[in-house]
């Protein structure tokens, strides 16, 4: 049978085994009557084709569909196609999809799911670091446009999200790496004692032993839960999992997106940890102390952008973070702490100012 | 101020005056810091033009976009190019959009609206009968697909919808009419007593006067907020709104949606009653009923098809209404009374006798 109505409450599973799991949950509650597991061109070979292998054994009805690999691919056009290959496969509204990759397939298959027929079951299966501990959480959707990221999206709560770290070990080193970047965000904004344990850590996880990283793992994963279940649609507290992404996203929006999200978010907690200490008495001491847990993680603290400080300040100023034509940024008292208002207004002085502080531009043409 | 936030429940205001009012909400309760007025080639210049030039007057920051008329607009590039125009405005997330038009024009902008920076406040100011009475109320949106009609869209509900029958002025006659076809719908499923009434006032209505008509399409509009407000996502009674609906969709589907939606309805409904006396026992009577009200509003209660029995079965096997492989129409008691279950899986060959008994259909080639 086929359990439509009311969704459940979105599960996350996270451990190694999860997604055997998936499979035995799928099997028991059917959320939906038939499935289509959609992957990208790498990790579909490794994980997406094995995991529908299974799902079929199980004995659900599965199709498989692709999308390219890579950043490039966030967009309408990849939507559109898919979409196409669903009408193609004859998909009702009893479809469910099963999204198994990083942040982009998690973005593109959760928008798809929103708005095909007005709004399927996805599954969540995140098989970068970053994603399972922040992107594939919250039921956040988009793509991207010329005009800017993640401009055109939705929110729409995966029915479930399954997180096994064993799939991280085929990982490539930078992309694993990309994850520090978020896990220590979460940390940053929600639990000093959380990141006293990455910075304790940290070798460790470098080394990607699963005994140390699970725990942390599972620790950021209930901070972005927790913020998102008071808060779903951020009109408030959600806003602080921003910190660092106002400056990240107009960073990767000058970069044209073809650079990597963890150094972006990464540079830009830098910048943004130097408007803290302004706007909201951040300690120095804190700035210097994320710095040192990032380069412990592999990632930057300063950069060099292919364009000027002006590019820069005028994509913050596209970001969907303005309002009242100011840039929004949200910013913490101190590791771990977080005010009540979450996000201050940015003079774009100061803006320039820290961005300066991290940043080399490239010279302006004359 | 601008104040987002948790959104209010969506209102409605049904009377002349209807769009004064919409201004002076717009300015007191600012939903939005700005907003663009989204309308099409026929429609703008009577009313969408007028009513952003209102908007300005009374203080508020209004852009312009504007979409072809007709239903071979309602697709995904022309929401693209309409997502391409806010990014040139240097629209935010602070935007609201309201929509000036029929049903292809709500149904764009409120998809447009939804998945806006995931999600802006979209204003549905009605301009035809039929998005009156049905298509601007209660938060469906959508485009179509080669593959099927509204195949693609969400659940975003509006938050106002502003609706003044002195705009019906203008309307052509054939598009006028089509409006008759859910205001008859909504009496179907849900009071035999506004049954009666459009019956006794048909040929006031037929001459748009507005005395008879704007307490008769408050009913309609109450009646489908009623059922919307109990079932926001269709699970179980919003699906008596469909009745009509599957038999519809597969009739345009098989036209290529270059119809008028009304008369697809109306013959739909004829269908969907001969299907309703099998199925439910309906009694014949109403089915005349029925369709001596259709002719009397100037819909037709046959219609002879460019296509086969075979083509329209299997477009109705394509509807979003299929579940596990099976076409669910939504039939009635009698009028005015739905079931609980509401809907009911229909086999095929009953469906091929219902519609070959309404329905001329093309020769088949040899």
């Amino acid at each position: 049978v086929f359990r439509p109505g009311p969704r459940p409450r979105c599960r996350i599973r996270l451990g190694r085994g999860a997604l055997a799991r998936l499979v035995g949950d799928l099997v028991q509650e059917r959320p939906a009557h038939r499935w289509v597991v959609i992957s990208d061109s790498t990790v579909g070979p490794l994980h997406g084709a094995p995991l529908a292998g299974s799902l079929r054994e199980a004995g659900l009805a599965v199709d498989t569909l692709s999308l390219p690999a890579g950043e490039g691919a966030k967009t309408r056009a990849t939507k559109e196609r898919l979409e196409d290959e669903l009408v193609r496969l004859g998909a009702g509204r009893d479809v469910g999809l099963v999204a198994v990759g990083g942040g982009v397939v998690g973005d593109v298959v959760g928008f798809l799911a929103s708005t095909w027929q007005r709004g399927v079951p996805v599954v969540q299966v995140p098989t970068s670091l970053l994603a399972m501990a922040d992107a594939a959480i919250g039921g956040k959707t988009a793509v991207n446009v010329p005009g800017g990221k993640n401009l055109i999206g939705t929110f729409h709560q995966p029915w479930g999200i399954y997180i096994d770290p064993a799939v991280l070990e085929s990982l490539p080193e930078s992309t694993y790496v990309d994850g520090f970047a978020e896990m220590i965000k979460a940390a940053v904004i929600a639990d000093s004692r959380l990141f006293g344990a990455l910075v304790r850590g940290m070798a460790a996880l470098r080394r990607r032993e699963v005994e140390v990283l699970e725990p942390l793992l599972a620790r950021c994963v209930r901070i972005k839960a927790r913020i998102v279940k008071r808060d779903e649609r951020e009109s408030g507290m959600r806003a602080a999992l921003n910190f660092g992404h106002t400056i990240a996203h107009a960073l990767e929006a000058v970069g044209d997106y073809s650079g990597r999200h963890g150094p972006a978010v990464a540079v830009g907690m830098c910048v943004e940890s130097r408007l803290a200490q302004g706007y909201r008495g951040l300690p120095p001491r804190d700035t210097e102390r994320l710095e040192t847990l990032l380069v412990a993680a592999g990632l930057p603290v300063r950069a060099t952008l292919a364009g000027t400080l002006d590019e820069l300040v005028a994509a913050a100023y596209r970001d969907k973070k303005v309002r009242e034509g100011r840039v929004h940024c949200a910013l913490p008292l101190r590791i771990g702490r977080m005010p009540p208002d979450v996000t201050v207004a940015v003079e774009p002085d100061d803006l320039r100012r820290a961005a300066t502080a991290v940043i080399d531009f490239a010279p302006p043409t004359l």
